[in-house]
């Protein structure tokens, strides 16, 4: 599965979902607000120059006009970046509906969850195809309160797509990280989650969102990127993080080529020369 | 094994091995041609106060006088940090013979192979006791070439010191990492034996030496910390690194936070009050 997703894109062994363009930013709320449009195309432009596969758009934050605010990064996100897909993310069904038909470039829709009247209301958009789907691991009694109970959830949400017509293939699992300040074991358990379900689960997907990790503490970045090796290398196919983040994309590069995946390691030597390993202090003092 | 490690040193979940006082160095070279002392002495200070818990010296590249200059760096790190440990590096079982008596400490002995006359002339030294040490996973037959293989040398070594009388909570077990540039597999062949020997061997403690893994690959530093957090996920217990390197002490203490291995990251927060997770280019920009 994974050389699959290499091959189909011809980069590293993880999608990239670049998650700058979030209202709840100060910096992207402004520019929503005055419908700055140079600022959303730049920061689109930069994060997929930087490798984002997918570039995630949230407008949650403006609860009273979040439909049309997401139309309009929508449709500057694609005049700046035409070729790149676009993640939607939003917890309410009504406005994916509203939006849908916007997005070119297969969309992922971020997120569908095992609650029951959301994936009611989800399920109808799902099955007309043509776009993927982050189905978050939670339902009606909350997040799962251990690996075993999250396995079920994830199950769950599986099957009930798959009757609906999503195939596991468009579907990427969310096990809803918990940060390492409240949960000690929300690592352990996360990888060891990946790790299983490629025999539990063969096909489906699974995506984390990096920061979650770290919140609360220190040195966030730092966290955020030693996190992503160690999840890349247990198996998980997608990170929603800042692409932005030299030292995270430069980890993406040397964990594919310690992984072997990355043949005679030619993309992470041809960033190399692009100097797009820089970004770490003492690396560049380092003779090599 | 993990907990009781960490509970024995108050420190990080693995073992920090500075490597850096190694005659193949130009400037360790120099410093020991010339004896001077306060050269080692001021190298050692830093490595400790770094980090390390052993401190090794190697001055294998002078065989002429091998055996008087390693007595006499061993006198000098001794001087600088008396409670450190130190870990001799030697491929000459007569120069450990003539140099052990002057190790405080326990030291660490790299290393013992499955090679007979090696083990032979070893096994002597090490039954006496006062010591721990690296088995070297090669025999008279070379370098394994596979996992299995490197784990029927591994048992063989393993059962052969405690024939001896060597207990397996002394011995460090050294998969001889060879460098990604020349075999895509190294890596996760050497996680795969790392993850799988504790149901193997259990009580077996094992080592790599970080920068044999990259090898020929420009950033090192760069997939030698990557390189770092997988094998510690992985169960590595002692790694041969510089800890002076300070990305490389950051991703330590980052991995243990991750892995629920700190507890309320108390060693991560106090790390990064006392300055010592700088060395991030563009952590040290982030606001946190």
């Amino acid at each position: 599965l994974i050389a699959s997703r290499i091959a189909e894109r011809g980069g590293v062994s993880v999608l990239i979902v670049g998650e700058r363009l979030n209202t709840s930013r100060k910096e992207v709320n402004e520019a929503v607000q005055g419908r700055d449009a140079l600022y959303v195309q730049e920061d689109s432009r930069r994060q997929v120059a930087a490798g984002a596969d997918l570039v995630e758009v949230n407008a949650g934050s403006r609860r009273f006009s979040e439909t049309e605010d997401l139309a309009w990064l929508i449709e500057e996100v694609q005049r700046a970046v035409p070729d790149a897909r676009l993640c939607i993310d939003s917890s309410n069904p009504s406005t994916f509906e509203a939006i849908i038909g916007l997005a070119r470039n297969r969309p992922m829709l971020n997120s569908v969850t095992a609650e029951r009247a959301r994936m009611h209301a989800m399920l109808p958009l799902l099955s007309r195809g043509g776009c993927d789907v982050i189905a978050l691991c939670v339902d009606d009694q909350g997040i799962p309160k251990s690996v075993a109970q999250s396995m079920e959830v994830a199950s769950r949400l599986v099957a009930e797509l798959e009757d609906a017509g999503v195939s596991r293939e468009r579907v990427f699992l969310d096990f809803a990280l918990t940060a390492l300040s409240t949960d000690s074991q929300a690592v352990p358990n996360t990888l060891h989650i990946l790790r299983h379900l490629a025999g539990e689960l063969p096909g489906v997907g699974t995506v984390c969102g990096l920061s979650n990790v770290s919140f609360g503490l220190p040195r966030r970045r730092l966290l955020n990127r030693t996190f992503l090796a160690l999840a890349m290398e247990a198996g998980m196919s997608a990170a929603i993080c800042d692409p932005l983040d030299p030292d995270l994309m430069a980890t993406v590069l040397a964990t594919d080529a310690l992984l072997g995946r990355d043949r005679r390691c030619q993309r992470y030597s041809r960033a190399y020369r692009e100097g797009r390993l820089l970004g770490q202090g003492s690396d560049v003092k380092e003779k090599s």
